[in-house]
């Protein structure tokens, strides 16, 4: 029961989402179900970089976590790849003992019994620019998992119109969600050019597109906001 | 009775503090007790200004408001300037009879009864760079004037070491209260020059900066967060 490991890193500060600016420490998993085509962590994701990722105990990933925190519990935030394939049951027993909080992402196409762990979910089903299908049965049971101890929301990345008008469309379902559309980094680093500068006037115009959207059809529940790790850190990894 | 206007623009989103990013109206009084050595906004706050500041009814800035959401009620925050100055109750009690919420945020120089009207109080006491004192009796005033029915949270704003110490010290008075930290724009645009351009790496650097004391204090109830808006546009009045 092994976890595969990508990258341990922080603390530093949730870059996105509902929880933006928190510090947190990421412990993020190799392998993914999906292929996006804009993935930013490609070398989480596609197997040639299998060799890289490390299969971890619980006790072995809290060890690591508890270095880098000095013992000072936090926020753990769980990343990926897609970090539901894992068995991460014994690693969040452990961790809340040990007083830690955990918010994990997943886009919601595989479903697990330890979603009710969790402190926070956020819910990330991918746009059609991202090439893969929106599963609602999946998604569905992935709220219905998550149960009422869990804080879900939804996070909807947006690269064009077509993006958009889904995202309308699946947001209206789940009113009760707190939701947070991101605009897409058309640029993300990948393992062929993982210094690749960001397009901060490209992401900014994306960002102020995605407000007048949003401002212009009154859809005043949406928060916008940006990965701010991107436009501060430069897509550099490990912070 | 009159309000002081100096402005009232948007929707657009909420660019800082626990709020960013959440769509909102702004409108932004006239007139303020402090002189703040890097305010952004003079053209609110000096009296030189004032000519520029509309005295208006509560009715009249719904009204405004009205047009600009398209009868679509929204979050509306006051800012200013210090919005504690002026006579709000009957906004908020017109704004709230028609489905608005309200933010404010002020220094917590003022404290004002209608402070337990809002929907959410940001309380900004101003650090030592800031060339202003902070009244701690005037703050527990506003705290106990907010009561329990209005989310109050913490901003504080830093722009070195000695503000940061500040930071810790005040926060550490107040820990039930959720806490953002600001890195302080260093250069702000003024009404001589309104257009100057941001310095993004100088606000990121400082943001970089901020991220790392706070981890390495292992800070981990604050929030670290920009002004988005700076990023995004870049000084600009309006937006």
């Amino acid at each position: 029961m092994s976890i595969a490991i990508s990258e341990i890193f922080g603390p530093t500060i949730q870059g996105e989402g509902a929880l933006i600016g928190v510090p947190t420490l990421f412990v993020r998993t190799g392998g993914c179900d999906f292929r996006c085509s804009w993935c930013d962590t490609l070398y989480a994701v596609e197997p040639r970089f299998k060799a890289d990722w490390t299969p971890m105990s619980a006790e072995a990933v809290m060890t690591e976590v508890n270095g880098l925190s000095g013992g000072h519990p936090l926020l753990v935030t769980l990343s990926g790849g897609n970090p539901a394939l894992q068995p991460l049951t014994e690693l969040l027993e452990l961790g809340h003992a040990q007083g830690y909080t955990f918010a994990m992402e997943t886009q919601g196409s595989k479903v697990q019994d330890w979603f009710a762990m969790l402190d926070h979910l956020t819910l990330s089903p991918k746009p059609p620019s991202s090439g893969m299908a929106f599963n609602r049965s999946r998604f569905e049971a992935s709220l219905a998992a998550a149960g009422d101890q869990t804080q879900v929301s939804l996070k909807l990345v947006i690269a064009d119109e077509a993006d958009y008008q889904w995202a309308r469309d699946v947001a209206a379902g789940y009113p009760q969600l707190p939701l947070t559309l991101q605009p897409c980094n058309p640029s993300p680093a990948t393992p062929e050019q993982p210094d690749l500068e960001t397009d901060t006037e490209s992401l900014n115009s994306r960002l102020r597109w995605l407000v007048d959207k949003v401002t212009a059809d009154r859809w005043f529940n949406a928060r916008v906001l940006p990965q701010l790790h991107v436009l501060i850190w430069n897509n550099e990894r490990g912070v």
